[in-house]
């Protein structure tokens, strides 16, 4: 694949590119095909007002259906409206604006992010996608070629992304997409208040036998594209606003647990030792070498070839996020230790090649150390490949986008991986998806620290209002 | 020291030797000098109805002056009594019983364990060394030679060692070595009783400025010596029932923190990474390899010499035995890991060798590493070498005991560390100390699986018998 060839190269390549495009000098006859005023300066109000909209005093927080919720839809839906879109709220809280075009019996282009956020949120994660999709369209109606775009385009503000009230993700999202469980309307929140009944408390009355109705029909859909902070630091790392993923990563949660001989930490010699802590500190070096250094471990034979072990070099991550020991007393050697391990990577092939070393190599540990590992697998999740040609496209226009922006000819667009998971990942049941990532300062996200340059706003914009003008 | 370089070869040369004296067969004509009734049955017995004493259900706790302690101390009472000496409590709990012997100006030979005992204990550690002194004298007693002792023997029983109410070891043995401070009196337990009120809720009224009178002469005292369980695993590897110690190990704590770049365990590349986690874990392992194979690590300069590094490969231990990271979830690399240190050695010059070692080595990684690493060091407690001719004569008269019960000649009685502290560690301040440890199964102690055959409970009351016998 095109793209993932190109991830090594700009890793090493933007490495050593200072800011080319953090700050931008326009001269007053490009404004008219910068459009300052919408993508930028009125983003970024709407993005602070959107930010303002939380159910918590002093911190931003939205979960599925709450107050702030419906309050952000109805912002949100003002907003689609002055952009010249027809608006409505679905079944399950998403909030849409439609423009037909020419051809209104065309396949739909679905541009879309979430409107929920987590707990002493950013006000970027989410907002960003469905704010710039907005400006953009506005634009075109401002220099009227709204009417004149070639197919439908849909942006949609999915209910809920973070899951952070039922616990799960992708409520709005895998409704349209067609593979939310009935059973998912049944779940509960920590007050009892079933996904059913927050949908009932705001009018909304879904049976669960219509829940199926949600679901687009694939043949009206075109493609899917997100725009999102990318929620990392290799953008900022290489000094590129914009950033085309090339995927979503799939992900293995595993526990680990080591258990040896507890003892007295003063009386039982080095050499007589079953010491579970010593051994999970082995482990997790080896994890991380691992992860590090795929190519150092895995061979050349039937289980991964060249290309797994390349993308595998540039996506793989591990982590080790928990740990903790029984009895957990300075003197005491541990009788147990536990940790969990958390791997991602672009190439299920090569995620399960690297599973399966890692799981050699453990228990070769535990044997010589003569301690008893156990490994759960507690989550899986294949990754989720960007469509070639939509990324191609986004691609083209970030590139169009940015030398529209500070007229110099730019460098190649950076295309990197997600290492978590967003709306795309369940419309690519849908459809074809594409994703643009936006840099955000120090790679932080989760936090009231998020931050997007007023810029990198501005030309997220520019990127998706190129991509309409060339492409819908 | 001549003791300590039989380290090495003890460890060498009893890894092969099975069981030699864990079941004794032994005609009627050697009943009279192995006294099974006194040394055996009865102390075993006494054992267990002392491991009844108890102020839990179903478990066997005594703490400092708790009323199960003063049951305890009353019955311990009693038994130096049956024993034939004169028995009284001191100012801090502690139980005394004194037979004079020929010349009662002597020295004294003091012995010495704890009646107190840890949250759920067994029944072995302390009152073992308390019950085998105490029968060893009956033993005395029966054959008449008890008058006939050149010094008078005091046999103690301290009434605080494992500080499970105060937080404070060695209540009664320091007061007696003179080194308890004035202000461990007004020390609070959980209820905000002071050790000042539990004894005087015991009818023991002891003015601060009375403590010094507890201390004994020095010149009044000939030694110290102290059978204990080894809660440790060595002696049951080498298959000996009693082991001579060398010495109590020194012991240094620290607590080492980790900070790096707390991030999201998908969107940050490895090669970003500050992770304090897989730092922390290249640490423990930096720390066994150095504890393991000090040789390897440490040069032949000023710091290190031949013996320290012979002493330390046989003594040094190091552990690991708490870690926490924060924020401790399995889907985000931590932004700071700590973990605990204990690390003990017969030689204080070699500990602080390894521990200069191992801060050069640890800086060095975590600046590799970009993490920052502070080390604090918690606790630091000085190792007591027993005296060389204590332990000697100890050797001779364990080998004697082993010698009359399995009427065969003996390998040489092992000569093992004591990582744990003991009430010989305060008492070495008064005089010179000697240690004898006993096998227990599993190396198991602080728990009710703590278990010490009854054969084993014999050849340490024949080895005091013998102790006494020859050099008393």
């Amino acid at each position: 694949m095109a793209i993932s060839s190109s991830i090594l190269f700009c890793y090493l390549l933007f490495s050593l590119i200072s800011n080319v495009a953090s700050s931008f000098m326009y001269s007053d006859d490009r404004r008219d095909v910068l459009f300052p005023q919408i993508l930028k300066e009125e983003a970024v109000t709407r993005l602070d007002e959107l930010g303002k909209v939380s159910d918590a005093n002093g911190y931003l927080q939205r979960t599925f259906m709450s107050p702030a919720s419906v309050r952000a839809g109805n912002l949100i839906r003002q907003w689609m409206e002055d952009a010249g879109l027809r608006t409505w709220v679905d079944h399950l809280g998403n909030v849409h604006g439609r423009v037909e075009g020419l051809n209104a019996s065309a396949q739909a282009l679905l541009i879309g992010s979430h409107l929920d956020t987590v707990v002493d949120a950013g006000i970027f994660d989410g907002s960003l996608g469905i704010i710039t999709a907005i400006s953009a369209l506005k634009v075109l109606k401002s220099t009227g070629k709204l009417g004149k775009l070639k197919r439908p385009v849909e942006v949609i503000a999915f209910s809920d992304e973070e899951g952070v009230r039922f616990q799960s993700t992708f409520l709005g999202s895998a409704a349209l997409a067609g593979i939310l469980p009935v059973s998912a309307l049944r779940v509960s929140d920590k007050s009892g208040v079933t996904v059913l009944d927050a949908l009932r408390e705001n009018s909304i009355d879904i049976a669960e036998e219509s829940l199926l109705q949600l679901k687009y029909d694939p043949a009206s859909v075109w493609g899917y594209i997100e725009v999102h902070i990318e929620q990392g630091p290799v953008l900022e790392w290489v000094g590129f606003p914009l950033g085309v993923v090339q995927g979503i990563a799939g992900q293995t949660r595993l526990k680990v647990t080591v258990r040896g001989s507890q003892g007295h930490a003063g009386t039982v010699p080095m050499s007589m030792r079953q010491d579970p802590m010593t051994a999970a500190a082995e482990l997790i070096v080896l994890l991380e070498r691992l992860c590090k250094h795929p190519k150092d471990f895995l061979s050349y034979d039937g289980r991964s070839n060249c290309s797994t072990l390349e993308s595998l070099s540039s996506s793989l991550v591990c982590t080790v996020g928990e740990i903790s020991s029984w009895p957990s007393a300075s003197n005491v050697i541990p009788g147990e230790v536990t940790f969990t391990v958390d791997l991602r990577a672009i190439d299920d092939a090569g995620r399960e090649t690297v599973l399966y070393e890692l799981s050699n190599q453990l228990y070769q540990i535990c044997e010589k150390r003569s301690v008893s590992c156990i490994v759960e697998r507690k989550h899986d999740a294949n990754a989720v490949m960007c469509d070639a040609d939509l990324s191609s496209q986004l691609k083209s226009a970030s590139y169009a986008a940015l030398k529209r922006m500070t007229g110099a000819t730019q460098h190649e667009i950076p295309v990197i991986m997600s290492g978590a998971g967003h709306d795309a990942m369940a419309m690519s049941h849908l459809t074809k998806v594409g994703m643009l990532f936006v840099r955000c300062r120090g790679g932080i996200s989760h936090s009231p620290a998020e931050h997007v340059l007023d810029d990198d706003v501005w030309a997220a914009g520019l990127a998706v209002l190129a991509f309409l003008e060339t492409h819908v």
